[in-house]
């Protein structure tokens, strides 16, 4: 048996309460290498008096991955205090003990001393990662809000384009969209289904993105103004839609007052240590933008810390006291103001933990259903203890998950494989309301990354939807659009009826219901695997909680495949799907989704 | 190669910041399965432009255990942020890439996409751990006040024993130890070289261990008051001693106001949020003791959650804001007033994490070198992240050693092994701050173990004192007294030097000096393993800073041990080893440290 590919770690997510009462624990061996594992627990304090390691309950194999297989128990049976170990046997035939020591003998010795066994000392709901119940049920839709709707033309800015005017954008165009526009398409995303909006940046800033923040207080003039938008999120909380805004704390614009001050005061500026300035002096917005494009994208060796290597935005300094508090008046003005629902944050990665934490009290305390989502796009463990965020924006699980269906990199097997890995990253909870989305303000467009094949975007999307966490859809892919990397994939929003992919806006709004009708067993619902074949390309994941399971099939070969039904199944939704008695004949590119209820 | 049983998490013990600008990242292989690894790093944003994973840096083989090899890079090179990765070359002549997505082939792809790479995001000096300074230079000296000295007859408890009247003790016995007894024993402990105390609780409580509180703002009258207690912390910093106190804020004792308040009004009493009950009545200190002995030691079906299961320690509710308030009003007072140096927090395990954080800022932002110091008994990582404790009381590290040395219950290399281990449980600088001691009040005494070898106990004390981690003496070692299990581990301090081993007391107090001497050495150096003989039973243990190097060699076998001397060696300290021109002849129980100087 292969001991050293072992892994577990206390207080992590191999070792949690997923629920009050209940303890999901977690072991990591190497891939087919162990036929049982049998865990041993009980109070440390009464091991001497009652010998509870003589009992293992059995362990279940959860999940499998390219090198490992995992192994989960999952229990909620009441109990405060809890040491354990895990009895492995390898299919080998030889059997150890792994405890917080390390691995040993299956002897006696090991057993018998409370201090060698793993602990999770105290089961304190405080510690315990929780998060709103209400993402759970959320289908998102993500706005750029300068290209969804252009509601009132009174406000656009200087040098405005018509809408929707060029075939290629430019990093600095405006087509005049605004809060008036999204108001005025609440209709129209209340119909679709969607009860999220997530809206990029709406402060004053001078770019079209609004990345780079002028002032935190003021709605951008050519969005509207607070009265507005305090209209704006009034409509959507009447339509049981939650409002999430964008907080860019990692950096600010150099035309904020405070960078202003610093270029102009340089050292006596009152501003200077809410930046890292490594030097004076620091440029001006000015004395930046005369150098040009090329130079605006990417400056090296500045005498200060910026985002990226981008000159116009300073990072700001949060370990400073004042800058701080600064950053988190703003955080819960707009709470307790507007009464917005969730923040998403920006570089989130790049900010400290211990000013995070803080964040997350602050919002919480003011309310306690906020939500906290944070930009990373890799592996986000230190951020999803349960005091910094409640999900990030999941692009290793849908880059993974469009790296089989979209990009035709890996296979199906792969796919899986990773997919098991990445669910083992994190707890089963934080899963639930980690954000899902296909594609973004940063990335192409899905139906441009699947080069058109919108039957394949709709497979896609399905898969995603079958998914734990709440998914997103950025705007206009309900409709079709299409755009390549940024500034392509910020297109104006098609309206008109004709111009729009009608049957992908059906398409989409049955798939939102879908996923409001089985949003609980989508959400808490065991993952496993019920198909996966490499030559013919075909998976079919599978959703299980209790007795209740949906299956979804996934045909991405290029020929036609038979599903066989089973007991008790009702197709809920197919697309390219010959639906037959007792068979789902699924053409390339479609798939059927069946839920498979206990008789 | 056992790609299976590599491991590396990001953010944690496998990397992280050590100082400002200096980097560690670790990395877990199978052992004797690599020949090499390098180490690929470089910004994110900058890939694209400057193919920075054509560079490898050669990662250390730092440390091996019975499973694994770990692997260290080691950079103080300026970075901001940092995107990595391992490319890891097996003993086979196999080659992979190991990233933030798993293991794959040595291919351009897997380099040239920033996004899969491991990351540091960015370098927060906020989130790097830091502890305080002054406890890497301390030798702690732990006192157990009831057993110390009695300075002052006039406060002794009602049927006081006279000092040291017992060979066998009980767990009820009072003996009349006191703050004037320590204060009177301040210039004995500064001529063996102490410079911290730290003191079990001495707060108002009815038993001579003063665990079961009954008034945190009260000095116990039998122990003096705070005038005395004042006096106390002054001459101990008068004399460079720093002072740790003992919080218990995991229970209270049933004596306590807020106890008796629950016991009487029941579920009207404003306390009955402070403790964790299920049901109602609960009993009273009183109706407890009625039970007699046994009972009090463990009661199983409590209403409410205990200590263990001593009905008379009822589990204090940290959750409740009210009560966190008046507990961190404890913590914060005992520092404005008194201005000790540390708080030793009892049963720290149980205890939420949450609470931890709020009593770390809540002491460290008024006395910045604050040291918070966790009981722990088994590893003890999160806990250890920076923003809870500094250090835990090393049971795990002092047990190996003593597994070796003491119990002889395992070979000279595992010891080595799980030395290793646990050095890679834990970030560098965390280790510079553990809490090392042999004994204490929760286990027999170190000569008790050693069935009175006092050699034996020499090189045991002299093998902890070459570790990182500040070492602490419990009181009376340093004259051999002896004791087994709690209560006979915390007989009366034996004063008269005829009684005393005034021979262990030289070597201690020589030992001391040593290891103030060397601290730098001691605390930052490396550690390695310079011979590991099973057969033997000899170890070298070696120190490494720069060109410095210290090596202890301690001869645990039945034969005389030779070893040679390196050039440039000094002998620093020895026992039973007869110091030759050129060798050391290490008798059986002896040791001989070295210093190794550069030429």
């Amino acid at each position: 048996m292969e001991t050293a590919a072992f892994y577990h770690r206390p207080e992590s997510e191999y070792c949690y309460i997923y629920a009050p009462g209940h303890v999901h624990v977690r072991l990591r061996t190497k891939k087919g290498d162990v036929a049982k594992v049998g865990f041993i627990q009980g109070d440390p304090f009464n091991l001497h008096l009652k010998d509870w390691y003589e009992e293992e309950l059995e362990m279940e194999l959860m999940a499998s991955t390219d090198l490992h297989d995992y192994w989960l128990i999952d229990t909620d049976e009441y109990v405060k205090r809890m040491a354990y170990a895990f009895h492995i046997y390898g299919t080998d035939g030889s059997d150890v003990i792994y405890n917080d020591r390390g691995v040993f003998p299956y002897l006696k010795e090991s057993l018998t001393n409370s201090g060698l066994y793993f602990r999770l000392p105290y089961f304190h709901e405080t510690d315990r990662f929780k998060a709103p119940d209400w993402v759970k049920k959320t289908v998102w839709y993500q706005i750029f809000p300068e290209r969804f709707k252009n509601g009132n033309p009174k406000n656009d800015p200087e040098g405005v384009l018509p809408w929707d005017s060029k075939e290629e954008l430019t990093t600095v165009d405006f087509y005049g969209g605004d809060l008036q526009g999204i108001l005025d398409g609440l209709d129209y995303l209340e119909d679709l289904g969607i009860n999220g909006i997530y809206m990029t940046p709406i402060f004053t800033a001078p770019s079209n993105h609004k990345y780079d923040t002028t002032d935190y207080y003021e709605i951008d003039p050519h969005f509207g103004d607070k009265a507005l938008f305090r209209k704006l999120v009034e409509e959507a909380h009447s339509r049981g839609m939650r409002v999430m805004l964008d907080a860019v704390f990692n950096h600010i614009g150099a035309e904020s007052i405070q960078w202003r001050d610093v270029a102009e005061y340089q050292e006596e500026s009152r501003y200077k240590d809410w930046f890292h300035i490594r030097e004076f002096p620091v440029p001006s917005a000015e004395e930046i933008q005369a150098h040009g494009p090329v130079y605006m994208e990417h400056a090296e060796n500045l005498p200060y810390e910026t985002y990226s290597y981008v000159p116009m935005m300073p990072k700001i300094n949060t370990h400073n006291p004042e800058v701080q508090e600064y950053l988190l008046n703003i955080a819960t003005y707009w709470i307790k103001e507007f009464d917005i629902d969730g923040w998403r944050l920006d570089v989130a990665n790049e900010v400290d933990h211990a000013f995070w934490r803080k964040f997350n009290t602050a919002c919480t305390s003011l309310k306690p259903d906020f939500y906290l989502l944070g930009e990373i796009w890799t592996s986000s463990r230190s951020w999803l203890r349960g005091d910094e965020f409640h999900g990030v924006m999941n692009y290793s699980l849908v880059g993974n998950i469009s790296d089989f269906f979209v990009g035709k990199t890996i296979p199906a097997r792969k796919m899986a494989n990773v997919l098991n890995e990445q669910l083992m990253q994190y707890r089963k909870q934080t899963h639930e309301t980690m954000f899902n989305m296909l594609d973004s303000h940063d990335t192409p467009r899905i139906l441009t990354m699947a080069e058109g094949n919108v039957d394949l975007v709709k497979s896609t999307l399905a898969f995603m939807f079958l998914m734990h966490g709440s998914p997103c859809i950025y705007y206009g892919t309900e409709v079709g659009m299409v755009g390549g990397a940024d500034p392509q994939n910020r297109r104006c929003m098609v309206w008109e009826e004709e111009r729009q992919d009608r049957d992908m806006y059906d398409f989409t709004k049955q798939l939102i219901q879908l996923r409001k009708e089985y949003q609980p067993l989508l959400s808490y619902g065991n993952l496993r695997w019920e198909l996966v074949l490499d030559e013919e390309k075909v998976v079919g994941v599978k959703r299980i909680l209790g007795e209740d399971q949906i299956i979804g099939y996934f045909n991405q070969g290029w020929e036609d495949y038979t599903i066989p039904h089973k007991a008790n199944t009702e197709v809920i939704f197919h697309h390219l799907s010959n639906e037959l008695a007792g068979e789902s004949l699924i053409a390339p590119n479609g798939f059927s989704i069946h839920r498979v209820k206990s008789e």
